[in-house]
């Protein structure tokens, strides 16, 4: 495999998850090499759209062998930034935080909990797996003894903004943020939103568009 | 407000959530109008955007009044699904199940949580809410007593094509889906993926390229 640029449109970045995801499910079955024909079928993709999508960091199959599994999978994993390790905070211990504190496959790929918080006395103290729930009041302490690549931000609605821009201000400057909220942000902090309530609309949208036709 | 087509992109569809909420907001604080300007300010797009996505379902603003939040408000609602309730149940009732289940606005916006399902012999019984967890031997006869609209899946990975395929065969078209996993469905089948890890991959791949530069 050639090198590649590390820059590859967003589109394919977002895509990059679900080969990488299928590449690791053919690894663990033994398999060593896969026509585009085969992956495309599994991804329900068409191998042209593959082949682009590969070609586009540099991975160009062989003709009539295909690509190498264990290869294919490592260069993905280095452009998805899988190969050095990240600490998360979760902010908002709550059903969700909890959900994503325990969540499958965040550990094994490279993604460390390593504190909780809430402002909530119910949960403060609580313990999930390894972790205790912290009070917020705690956070910017451990902010100076810990370093932390991402906060998880699952906190109420209401308290999204202002929680986002104490993070900031401890010096995190990434997101996963489950808050349905636009957070504003200074330009070098990115955000990736998770939210479930728009992907509850778009399926409502295509329900009652189904209904209409 | 003109009467609008039903035939909206996709790019613009998921953008209406962002404006649907940013538009309840308004209605809760009693602002009764709103320019492109200012609502685009809101939402850290551009006004000129703002006009083209709204243009795109026939909702003119009027030049120097700009949009009644209210009609604003309805006409979204209205192309996004959501003036009928919807059924639905919860396959998966681990942590995350829970969470969805506590989620806050599924039902303020019309998503009724009618059941609960889990293979797990420690969760069957347990009460989340008004509603207790059944195991999935009971599923078949749940869903010949109850209409059921959509089916938010959240099992582990290895069993999520096999459960979906259960749930198809009662007669469920929509999934909201938690699995990390490429749902494989009948063309009449409609799946929103909600991949937490997907998200993680994107906020690491930016992360990394952030440190690259």
């Amino acid at each position: 495999m050639q090198s590649y640029s590390k820059r590859v449109s967003m589109v394919v970045v977002k895509r990059l998850p679900r080969y990488y995801q299928q590449l690791i499910d053919l690894e663990l079955n033994d398999v060593e090499k896969i026509s585009s024909q085969d992956l495309a079928k599994m991804m329900g993709l068409t191998a042209s759209q593959i082949r682009q999508d590969l070609n586009s960091f540099g991975a160009y199959g062989q003709q009539g062998y295909g690509y190498r599994v264990v290869d294919l999978k490592n260069a993905i994993k280095d452009i998805l930034g899988l190969n050095v390790p990240y600490n998360c905070i979760i902010i908002g211990s709550g059903n969700l935080g909890h959900a994503i504190a325990n969540y499958e496959g965040f550990k094994q790929k490279g993604i460390r909990i390593i504190g909780m918080f809430d402002n909530n006395a119910n949960i403060v103290g609580e313990q999930v797996g390894d972790i205790n729930v912290r009070h917020m009041d705690g956070l910017e302490p451990f902010c100076e003894k810990n370093h932390v690549d991402i906060c998880v931000l699952a906190v109420p609605r209401d308290v999204g903004q202002k929680t986002a821009e104490d993070v900031i201000n401890l010096g995190i400057k990434a997101f996963l943020n489950f808050v349905p909220l636009t957070l504003s942000v200074p330009e070098d902090v990115v955000v990736e939103d998770v939210n479930i309530t728009d992907s509850l609309y778009t399926l409502t949208y295509l329900l009652n568009e189904a209904r209409n036709v």
